[in-house]
């Protein structure tokens, strides 16, 4: 496929449905980032674990709901999350997968099916491009996205609460913005707990242990204008970082920006409590 | 322990902190129930399961929010719950627990530090005490407390999210109140996601499977009177009806109104949200 036909799909997927999305990437027809599709619905991060690990890390996403907001797993044996909407199969609906054995990266791929076992258990987390939707519809700019850069990322002096083989620093992405954008950046990002809800931090970076702040540990650095405030919120490489340094024999994420697209609208934390009426 | 003891011992508890409550209990010097004692404090119904159940009762938990609102889980081979308040020991601190096997309640016990082993896993849930409170202290009678009565609780046509072994009808608790109270009590209890949240149901109770609203499955009836509407809650009953149906070898939850009384504050939502900031 050249740039150009690339360009044009992209622009043909952004009129789709999420059903029709994740049938493109099935197909294996389309395998970038997913930001910018599917908008008004929900985004996940996937983390896929061995069974033996599983509990460990469902403990670790009740005990760290801010970094890790669950929204779907599957059930033993199953590839399946109907929870989170139409056919949707962990293993071939994800635009590109990074699989990591003992914590290193060995390999990115466009389907799992061919690793995938009923051994391994999905995990599914809301991710940020829900809340940066609603605030750029509410009008406060995100200058990462200005600029065509991916959101800078840090480790901070923040520790999750450990469960079993999982631990680690909070990882914090962060936003510049006027002050008074930060208060409305509060409220407006509070209502999407399934998205990482609230910011973690607003203001000086060392408080939270970030020694220089335009020398991200992942993604680019932004500046921060006169007048401007950095927010911090918290981030699901916090996780990926937590089971990373577990060093389990295999561990699936997404890869960076290519997420699963589900069809739980992003407004609708309603729903998400209710998902049976 | 004559009965003007109690009475007065209960007086005196009203007056303690969730810790000492919890330290009087876990001497064995209490063992009533729990409604009216550390009020501004979450309580939350206990399941205790067989670790090899315990990753598909956590996907129940996930996927069934509303009924199963969990709040602390026990790490592998620990009986400690430290996320839920100082040095809660989740073999001691519930007044009286029930003990089942095969699906049967078999004995209800003061202490389980007998029956404890490190192959089973504690989950705690919120519980509906918190939101009660919130709604008389918003001034919204709740006729089963003035009638010095047990909620009135409903197996319902609405059916949970299953998981593994893990499935049956939602339970709902019944609470009439006027048609402009009950809006403003799903305006109240919505704040309250960690204590089943806003009701299931408002209105006709047919519409959710109820045919006799005058004979509970569970507690007492409820006079509704003219002008009054019944209004639905998704309950804690739920939970403990599915995982009685699975017929465990063996399934520990409190008994009934013996809650554990947690360090967490009710209103303290953000607080929950994020326990390490």
């Amino acid at each position: 496929m050249t740039k150009s036909d690339a360009a044009e799909l992209f622009q043909q997927l952004k009129n789709c449905s999420p059903d029709e999305i994740r049938s493109t990437i099935r197909r294996g027809d389309y395998c970038g980032q997913t930001s910018g599709l599917g908008l008004g619905y929900l985004q996940g991060n996937v983390a896929i674990v061995p069974s033996k690990n599983a509990l460990d890390f469902f403990r670790f996403c009740q005990r760290n709901p801010k970094p890790c907001p669950l929204i779907g797993v599957t059930d033993g044996g199953s590839s399946l999350l109907n929870d989170l909407g139409k056919d949707v199969d962990i293993r071939s609906d994800v635009p590109a997968y990074n699989i990591y054995r003992n914590g290193d990266l060995v390999e990115t791929t466009l389907d799992i099916s061919n690793i995938w076992t009923n051994d391994l258990v999905a995990f599914v987390l809301g991710c940020s491009f829900s809340f940066e939707e609603a605030l750029i519809s509410e009008g406060i700019p995100l200058r990462h996205m200005e600029e065509n850069k991916t959101v800078p990322m840090y480790r901070t002096n923040i520790a999750t609460t450990a469960a079993g083989p999982f631990t680690g620093p909070l990882v914090a992405s962060m936003r510049p913005m006027s002050q008074i954008d930060a208060i409305r950046a509060v409220n407006i990002t509070s209502r999407f707990p399934q998205a990482h809800g609230s910011p973690v931090h607003v203001g000086d970076p060392k408080t939270i242990g970030i020694s220089n702040i335009d020398a991200p540990d992942w993604g680019d650095a932004t500046e921060i204008k006169a007048g401007e405030v950095p927010v911090f919120w918290a981030c699901g490489v916090t996780p990926q970082a937590a089971i990373r340094s577990a060093k389990l024999p295999i561990f699936i994420s997404h890869a960076p920006g290519h997420m699963l697209i589900t069809d739980i609208k992003s407004w609708d934390t309603t729903r998400l409590q209710d998902p049976n009426l």
